[in-house]
């Protein structure tokens, strides 16, 4: 088996970013680093692969990150966090923001051409098979979607939505309503489904309420959506997203309903919870971390490592939204 | 004078980006569409430039974007509508967030290397030697900052920070706060200025209020302002953008300060005003036009076109979050 960059940094008891940077960006270690490296490698016999020599020529020294929607706060945490990460292994990120249409994401990677040397894809709503063409053809890492046969990196909210439905359930709650998000994206499905479950589980009921325009934005869907909450009789809802549920908020104070005394509002990605008021009962869903992960696969694989998912825990935090049933 | 894409697109009949991309990515266009502009552009004798020729063969067929924040709603809004504007032009947009460091700045010009054709900087802080620098080497385009000598796009957000301030005085205040961003931005400078001035013209007080830590982020930096805001007697404060604005309304909020009976708030760059309660008067950025002109901008410098600069109005839009002092 030839030398990988990981051989050379175990070795040289360095991370694998300090080997990659040896080589691409001497300047930024200090030099006996570089000299230590450089001198495993030629021990090890590690040749930089065709991506790996890309790297040092400059011509694949780019990770290429496909999101859809680049005014999302949670897509621009992302994507802040995996240019930092791509920063230090000397790689500058080129982006691409498709508003979720497939069509566009298929473009972005094309229209990246050599320029990058693998592609993250946060891609809610493409196909499987189209996922698997795209990964064909050049090392790809997803995030927050799961295809077999393509690497990935998932925050498993799911989990921390089953616990916030045993939250609500503890509280004496009976109805629980999910509101999705806009277009079936993947993690809606899956917190749809943990919303759905759980209540089955539990022997308490789950409403689906309504999908909304996504042209319209998170807030506005929340607050769209608050007279179809009323009339569901529920007393709780879990909200795709914390934008959603800080419409949702808004709506219902809008309306005058006391929250959590009348109706308790579980948000999720913990992006904005505590700009609300009451504070908001959210999963954190480390977006941050999951860019940086996935940035990190994408290097590994990029040298040569065989892909890997990563499943990153999400966690259920109860701040001022939540409370027991009929409170108020 | 050499011919340009601009001739050749005043001919055709065709917009520039058009004629770009009928030599870039011409599977994109009408087969017909790319046969007249390929005839015109024989006939006039348009040669590409050296950039320009790196447009077909791919090597500078991309824009460069480096904003301080990516995880700011304004900045995002800023690079989805330039990514946008890109990619009508089949460039993609290479992206960098420096979190507002000079020397990050630096680095991340020098990282994009030769895979951009130009750069647009939205650089608060860097000094106009250091950006003299930068533009000396490559196309530059600034946002948001005016340097003698470099194009730039501005959204002139001070003339409508004035309305701003006669609307408060015709309201009968005569103290009026002003609450800076953090760190000292050009965009912020600009706004103090126009607070100072219009009060002074008007023969009314401002009080500038303390920064606070970038860190923290806007809505939190909002919030802690509140108590100094109470202290200083003022009736209204301008706040330096709308996530300021919001912690703001916040912060009144958990201490029982009524908005507007008793101070008034005012937010800029419009990017959350219709999530507040209640809803903000706020100034309208328009930084998506702004992300817009700067790649054209930018793909006609690269064209041959000569610098120059952009002014956008802004325009002041009074909702519920002011009034005439003392109304509650």
């Amino acid at each position: 088996m030839a030398a990988t960059l990981r051989h050379v940094a175990e070795r040289a008891g360095v991370s694998v970013s300090t080997v990659s940077r040896a080589f691409s960006h001497p300047h930024l270690l200090a030099p006996q680093t570089v000299a230590r490296v450089t001198a495993i490698a030629q021990e090890v016999g590690y040749v930089p692969n065709p991506l790996a020599r890309g790297l040092i020529t400059g011509t694949a020294a780019n990770v290429g990150l496909i999101v859809p929607n680049l005014a999302s706060r949670f897509f621009a945490e992302l994507v802040k966090a995996a240019q930092a990460r791509a920063r230090e292994a000397g790689q500058g990120v080129l982006i691409a923001g498709t508003d979720g249409a497939a069509e566009t994401e298929a473009d972005a990677v094309r229209q990246f051409g050599p320029q990058v040397g693998g592609v993250i894809l946060c891609s809610p709503r493409t196909t499987s098979a189209r996922l698997k063409a795209m990964a064909a053809d050049r090392p790809v890492v997803l995030v927050n979607r799961r295809v077999p046969g393509i690497p990935s990196v998932v925050v498993d909210t799911a989990a921390a939505v089953r616990a916030a439905v045993d939250l609500l359930a503890d509280g004496g709650h009976r109805r629980v309503a999910y509101l999705p998000g806009p277009g079936k994206a993947w993690s809606d499905g899956e917190r749809r489904r943990a919303v759905r479950e759980r209540c089955a589980e539990l022997g308490i009921e789950a409403v689906v309420l309504p999908e909304w325009e996504q042209a319209k934005g998170g807030h506005a869907g929340g607050v769209e959506a608050v007279p179809e909450l009323l009339a569901s009789g529920a007393t709780a809802v879990v909200a795709f997203d914390d934008a959603i549920a800080a419409g949702v908020l808004t709506g219902l104070g809008d309306a005058g309903v006391a929250v959590p005394g009348r109706i308790s509002v579980v948000g999720c990605d913990d992006m904005q919870a505590l700009e609300c008021r009451p504070r908001l009962t959210s999963i954190t869903g480390r977006i941050g971390d999951a860019g940086r992960s996935a940035v990190e696969l994408l290097l590994s694989l990029r040298e040569g490592a065989r892909g890997r998912s990563v499943r990153l825990p999400a966690e259920l935090v109860v701040r001022e939204s939540t409370g027991p049933r009929g409170a108020g």
